[in-house]
């Protein structure tokens, strides 16, 4: 309660040194060597407790940040004054991502109160800036490597499957996001007198975007499905054993169709397959009726999201050399990303895993090849070499980075339990 | 100077009543038979002088609106006090089209002066909603067409040729305005958790679009080119004639290249070619940086500019259509048109007008088959029936519809010239 009344929004620097202070008593309680890291932006705060260097080292990681609270006006109860209603926790950042990683803190107190240590060793890792882009992470587990000699990653961060149920997240999509800028003339027009003499920039985007994704829904970005490989077996196994309810999600959001190509099945959807979204399109008028302008200038924002095997400098090359072949007048700019990350199936951590979450929860947990959003866990499988395992402990419907963020109290007991029960599970790896 | 005081915005609906005194009263002054005619928007101004049933009749067409003065701090003297200044008349609707109309009744009183009478008969018409949109003239013109019995029809209006030499217009094109509305979901969402499952309207309509115009610059509406004509042997002739520095106006524009296709000569593209300009589009994020957003919704407004055997009922309709037949889950929103006129540039008015230019300025005129925005002159072609014309009075820098509107007072003096010897000329034809 006292964590979650500190507002520690990355976004605005508040609180920030108050929970470094908490969560460091709260490490030192535990037994473990806790510091707050210096980065160029928010510190991290780096735990360890090693219990014996021949058992297994988890790393468990989080963020401390949440996201700005606004609009206050739509709270029940006051983002930072934590409220328990009709069996649920509601506070800014209880789901996304404090009462997840406390759940990890519960845990262990509960098993060194039980057992007097823990059953493997344990580094606890939580960063300050999850929430604007996690920007100086790459460079701090580059620069920290040798503190971070784990077997393994495990993350408690989004919700569950829509069903309710648990679910092993064994990758992320990565992105990329860049802008494209066309330029006509030096000024508005009028369309009449200019109209078929000078460029409009608005079809010199439409058609450079045109190249880059058919009307069948494949991108058609030269080169861009170099790396797209088919599901493994037992990707594609898990893939049609994940519940999905296509008619009601259609239903909630009003739409007619799903997206092209018709026949994907939907989680192939946001697991195996690259995308290429237009986050925004602007240019000319945008009042009502009818104005007779031909407009100076257009800007495209997109956003590529990458499946294993892209990456970030590879992908963004091939874009901006699409870009130059068919619309060298049209301005690229790189506005940055972040790879993918993907741990196999059959890593000899997912059994551990999965008998762990049924001892704990007495359900076995859906495993999830790649899930649709990103985040910088290339940091744990890339550079660290280490498999990393998602394993959101929040209800579906918490409502992160929205107003009456919540998470239902069972989930966060039923969290403690399997953190206690995974470390158990674990450390009969050694 | 006392009409130019009067603002006459029709937009704004200010100073009507009082400009349509000043005109009845002055066309009373000539021995015109005067009225303001009702409309369902403002009233027509009409006079009639017919000396004899036996002379030709022309009708001098104008209009007493301008456009709204703003931006009100660019102009260097009030819109509305009429200042003189190195050799400039400046004020709000002195070059459109106040200061060319006034020419056409400063020559018909000094005809009036020298010899009682003039040489033809004339109806002298002018509408108070030209600038925006002339919606109901169409209708006056229908109603009162017993009243507007004339021979041909003569409109001083716009600048002459950027080179500063007199011009004959013989058409303008028509336009046709809508707007296409594309929805995905009924709330924007995020790009990665459902980026691939759900569509994404700013594809759906860079696909449509893709589909109405290619990137060699032919529209490929299905129809559209059905009744566009090559120009006749007389309007290539015209058009061949017509000066153009194409690279003083890629250099005052900042062109890096002309729109496509590359090779059409500059006159056919505002003359000979119908164009399809998108006026705006717009849809999603529009902040800085990046944001990954699934956007639900875009809008495109669009003008197709007509020519001469193109009308709005059949473009319109064949756009309807292709919508339907590309896209049917985008709404195709109709909002407006104007049908193209032509005139033959061999008219058997066309040589006393050219010889009336020529004795009133001492220089053959430039023959322009149609000019590139839209009038709507197509009431007098297609409802009445008569030959229309536009012979330009004003520089090309009268900045009309921006601030600092100015007419050069030798130009204006030239107009009153022009206008007497154009009735002077066409009287012969009796």
């Amino acid at each position: 309660m006292e964590y979650l009344r500190q507002p520690s929004i990355s976004a605005h620097g508040q609180g920030i040194a108050e929970v470094g202070e908490i969560l460091l008593a709260w490490l030192q309680k535990l037994g473990f060597t806790a510091e707050l890291k210096p980065t160029a932006g928010w510190p991290m705060v780096l735990g360890r407790r090693i219990e014996d260097p021949n058992l297994p080292t988890v790393m468990l990681y989080g963020h401390y940040d949440v996201q700005p609270a606004d609009p206050l006006e739509l709270w029940e109860s006051p983002p930072f004054e934590p409220t328990v209603r009709n069996g649920r926790l509601y506070a800014r950042g209880v789901g996304d991502n404090k009462g997840q990683h406390t759940a990890h803190l519960f845990a262990m107190e509960s098993l060194l109160a039980a057992h007097g240590k823990l059953p493997c060793n344990v580094i606890f890792l939580l960063e300050g800036e999850e929430e604007i882009g996690s920007p100086n992470i790459a460079q701090f587990i580059a620069d920290y490597k040798d503190e971070l000699n784990a077997d393994l990653v495990i993350i408690s961060d989004g919700p569950v499957e829509h069903s309710g149920q648990s679910t092993i997240e064994f990758g992320v999509r990565g992105i990329v996001s860049f802008e494209l800028r066309a330029r006509g003339a030096n000024q508005d027009l009028h369309s009449g007198n200019w109209g078929g003499v000078v460029p409009n920039p608005l079809w010199t985007l439409i058609h450079l975007l045109a190249t880059m994704k058919n009307d069948r829904g494949e991108i058609t970005i030269d080169g861009l499905y170099e790396h797209v490989e088919p599901p493994s077996p037992l990707e594609r196994e898990a893939l049609d054993k994940l519940p999905v309810d296509v008619d009601g999600v259609m239903a909630e959001l009003a739409l007619a169709r799903l997206d092209m190509p018709e026949k994907r099945p939907f989680f192939d959807r946001l697991s195996i397959w690259p995308t290429l979204t237009i986050n925004g399109l602007h240019g000319g008028y945008d009042g009502p009726g009818s104005k007779t302008v031909l407009p100076c200038r257009a800007v495209a924002k997109c956003d590529i999201r990458l499946v294993a095997n892209q990456t970030v400098a590879d992908i963004m090359d091939k874009v901006a050399a699409h870009v130059q072949r068919h619309a060298p007048e049209v301005e690229f700019v790189r506005l940055g990303g972040m790879d993918p990350s993907k741990t196999p199936i059959d890593s000899p951590f997912t059994t551990p895993i999965r008998q762990a979450i049924v001892a704990a929860q007495g359900k076995e947990p859906l495993l999830m090849p790649a899930m649709g959003g990103s985040l910088p866990n290339y940091v744990f499988t890339k550079t660290l070499g280490l498999h990393t395992f998602v394993i959101p402990y929040a209800n579906a419907d918490e409502s992160n980075h929205a107003p009456n963020e919540n998470m239902e109290v069972w989930r966060i007991k039923q969290g403690i339990r399997t953190t206690a029960s995974l470390l158990l599970h674990l450390a009969q790896l050694s």
